[in-house]
């Protein structure tokens, strides 16, 4: 991966609802707050951003591809592809960079069928239930991984 | 959902194939005949129709999302998504109004795999096995719901 | 089936309770009202109407086996047989007439040992999740099947 | 078992429909015509017989209850009831005869939820796919049964 | 529940044969000796009794359900139908007053279809492995509940 | 098949040893004495007789295949390959004639292993736990089977 | 087991917590009190009570294996490790004496994890959901079992 | 299928990525190598060939719908999409020419979920393993199967 | 939880030998590295730190419960407890504060029976994969839990 | 593998039989066709062939064995033994050249119990389902593996 | 079993292959180098051997059954029969002398169709891993069973 | 491990009572007869003894973490625990010296929870149903295969 300190965000389907709608349960952050969130922690932490979402699989899929000259790493929240998308799984083996695997709440306690994730098994970290501040976390522990790397 | 008398008929994947081929197997009625249908019954219990096929799960997604302010209801024959997709069940968890699920035969009388059904979970009324007439029966069964929750 | 307008409405055990008890969660539909409604619905459609319930599983299968000459179709809310009794598809196996499975609520998102009906496997077309209109949609779609029959 | 030649034949759900209907499939012979067969063998082998057929699953238990004293073995067909019923087999547990499972067809080559029966654990022996002519082979093999434990 | 002292005592299939046969396994106690120490334990704890056997499923739910308005509590030793009844699950979740689930011996430590309880899901108290004396056990430890749920 | 009379009567792994040790459990009846009770049945039923048994997988699925032309129908005690051997299901269904399994013992009621037959989906007819006696019935069963075929 | 009339209560892990916390769940009787309700019925049973608590799987199995001279029966509601501790089965097993398993609520209706009891196999008896009179219920079979035994 | 030698050979996600990285593992041949490997093979046969990829599932869906009029043939290395397309399947069923499955390594022995394919219950033919050479033999293979159909 | 900035850090059997062998697998870091680690963040972020470490699963349960008056929240490594005690659950259920699981690799992909976590069900949030750093991770995710809970 | 040109052809149980029955289904083509057919294809490629049927597992892997010294490579159609031999497995797991696993139709589309191979694991390609043209298919594929080979 | 003194040792299919090949692996140990090893063990132990190697499963049965009368106890290797023949168990049920189990390395921990033993249920000792020196334990194991049964 | 000569045999819950109790099942050795045989057998094989038991999981994973510096090998029966402890499993892992797992009878063969081993998959050796004999051939093993690694 060429760019050293660019970090692909990647957000799933449905994620662009975020916060608009039943505040109590899914918290009032919306996905803009939250891209706004990531500005501040990459800026502290020395990171270029690239903050995305999408609905269809393809174009994830296509962004991971891109990933490859772009990007120094990958914090994925796949959303419902997590449980699906065997594509979203073969695109990030591609990639060499750390991926991160994130969840604003924990979907390994949800239907049994939120259980498997298909992207657990390329992540080198994966972060759960810490709603939008997962999102700051994952890029602390990026940087922390590129840190690690870097000085080997 | 805002509009109160709008009705979203979501089709999905191969559904645009309906009628052309083997019409012994899955009757003579195409698609449009049975929008045709729709509409008339839809104008005999003063519903608007709002009608769509598409074959990208994404695309479905995103006109559930968008249904939130412009539908009363979505009855939705996700046809193969039925089985498959994780993020259409998550965009209809963001629904208000009343979902009903619909399918021409009976999917769960055929392959394993088919038994498994992501739109069941959220769905208030199911209707499988009427072929073309089980979307005017599901039109009659969104107009009952509708009067039951104004009526309260 | 002998009788070309005769509809044979089963149900199963415990429905004799329904609105008694808990309105707020099976509704206050009785079944000798739902039953008066179902007439409304025949005779708008032309049906004659037997309708009838059992808490005893061989009553229901004899019933079924009379359904031979005696009716054109048969409308079945088996209620907990549904998913137990192999008795109840054996008999419905001999029926020639269109076979609708009904659910006032949706059982197939309960416990899972009532995601199995040995009802399917025999029914032309299923129904869940209406409340006592489901009744009424069952009907108009015998009505629609028995005329699609006759048809050819 | 008190009656040293007399032995039950029982029938479970529907076999009283049997040879009425689809003769390509089930066969021309009607129930009570394999009664007759069933006489003329039991005649043959100087054996006492009490053919029955119930639909309802207590009085088969019932019946079996009753064959302790009077009854020195059973044939039982238990069709349906052979893939659901504890009951009945906790009856059969009861007895002390020998106690013969038959069956028309092979169940055990059908849907997977026939695969389970309850009566061949407390059955001696297991005779099925020979049609109408199984009944007379499991009257001999009842008979051979019988000489051999007379014979200790 | 109406009647506050009146407790239902039901005993599924095959019970009626209890003590009758192979005392050596199943005891000497035959279920009217059972049936006469519980009115010993009824009158010491002030309760009227109602106790009954039955072979025939629906039976078992009729009184179940007839028990809404005629007791204050439901002890149940379904025996064969504990594994296999949906329909006696389904009458016992119409009553509110409390259900005590009884064995005479542990059928959970027998065959692997003993071990789903139909019964289990509903009853507040489960008494297995101590013979006729679960029955006083069972009457006992209702009194208890009954005085709790009068207490507060 | 060619040889109209001609039953072919084949004997799996171990039979051999029959009879000859721990005959409180198999029985006193040596495999050459069933080989003669069965000559006896096949003289009574015009029959002609090819008694057979092989330890080796491979010369069973020759003589099967041998069968093809000089057999009528098979009578099969397949042993420990009725549990193994999909080599023999599909020698099996080369065969145009009958097909009866038969067991001396019922397998289906020991270790889970021996509940899958890779010979009851080709067989005609089943016939388990009578012994050596089962020979003789399945003789029986396959003279009755030839007739009706004949008979056509 | 020597001491006659000595009854040996073990309770598991986190059943020193019972009652402070979250009385509307658990009750607000602690395990003090629950001990001294057993010390009353001992009394009144004329047994010797020895009554302990352990959050240590170690310390039950030492214990178990104490009692085998120092107890006539032991009443165990070894909560978490019902569902775990192999050691304790196998500690179990060695006891002579009659072994009831406890719980306070039925774990057997909880998560799929807790329906697996390793204790229930060596238990003569099984009582659960009667809260703190549970144990009572439990000393009241247990000197009916020592009765019953000792009368033999 | 219309045009009588033209092929489609559809490629599904991340195989756009062929041959750019990792050449020790997935070889060094790219997409568009092979896709000139079929160019000289289709010429060889007298193929038309019509060479695409995509990342979305939708597309693929439509490709091979389009193919009902204008290709006589489809070669499909359906990639990630083998193993989650139930949508794919539904297309290629509306489809009368011969469907060969094609893998560049063999999928079946590499993850459990990897094993289903929702392809093959469609395909003619398989071949997996061959490399890139696997696509000129699945063009022979199809050529055949052409030349077989043609000559009926 | 009485003490607002005390955070209880359990370590499970096991974590003792951290980074004393095979560093190029499990890292070069101590636990008493980590722990200083750890001291470092929680004085930053104004936390108390209680850091400990047992092999025995009994201590851990004895810890939780006293943190239920002394510990704001708690990070738990369970190690190997993960996989196997329900004990540590049910003590974490006692505890009001939250729950943060944490795994220094991702053990979800590991053996299979790693992919259950008995501490996932009462974990707020779950961070995994890395290594020591993930523990100044959860400090900084428990700090804003803290703050939001307070917040409110 | 010795014999740099010599390639092992093995074909498993009732392979002899092809051709000679069924031919609707199974094909004209004799497995001696299929041998002739397959020296063309060895003689325009260059090929040695040693073409072998066996009906004993035993005398597959004493091949297998032999193979090693004296063939470059195998194409083994295992017919049943590809379900059930975990012996020939084995002899395969001894061989250094290439292994082409080879099926007339496609098993995987059958029977459940066809859905397992033995022989995939050790083979390097896999053809099914292009009838007797898949084994020149498989000796063309093997053809270029063994080039790509020595061209290293 | 006859022969007091006499072992027999039996191996399965492929071990006829031991230490010719890739010796890092398996050894560089040959079959005939453990038998040497086998009759230095034997002659201290005072045993005879008869030691032995068959690919074909019917050979071994046959050398079980003889066993019964010419061998004080069995060593047997079955390797990859181990796993799928019921005929071997079958053969061993009939032998009176111990039999031992023997592995070369652990088989439980490879391929999971491996983790079934069909030699295990009748296996008096198992030893595994311990490479060629396990035939030597293995003798010295069956010296100290057939003392301790002769002791008796 | 440094002890060149140095073994440590470890001994799981439950087996301090050996002997004690149930000779007939059991045999009549008791642990510390084994250990004197364990002694006199080190002694001959010239190696130094550490012989140790438990019921507490915690202990013996502090004695396994101990054995890194202390012992050669570690010959393990961890009865129970064998079945339920991934702490032990993690302990072994830490240990580089040979390990043997050890059983006095055959656990495999029991009930099904005792199939799974946690010891296995770092188990060298596996030696089980030799009784207390098995202990002196585990020693011998383990001297053979510390001889091995020394020798390389």
């Amino acid at each position: 991966m060429a760019a050293q300190n660019r970090i692909l965000v990647l957000n799933g389907p449905n994620l662009n609802m975020l916060g608009e709608r039943e505040p109590e349960i899914y918290g009032r952050t919306t996905l803009s707050e939250i891209e706004a969130e990531c500005r501040k922690a990459a800026a502290r932490l020395g990171q270029e951003l690239d903050f995305r979402q999408s609905n269809v699989e393809g174009e994830l899929v296509a962004w991971i591809q891109g990933a490859r000259s772009s990007a120094a790493g990958i914090v994925i929240n796949a959303a419902a592809f997590t449980h699906t998308s065997v594509a979203i799984l073969d695109a990030l083996k591609l990639v060499t960079g750390p991926v991160i695997e994130l969840h604003i709440s924990n979907p390994f306690n949800r239907e049994p069928f939120r259980r498997r994730s298909y992207v657990t098994p390329v992540a080198a970290g994966l972060i759960c239930g810490f709603g939008a501040h997962g999102y700051v976390l994952a890029l602390e522990g990026m940087a922390q991984m590129l840190k690690e790397r870097t000085g080997r």
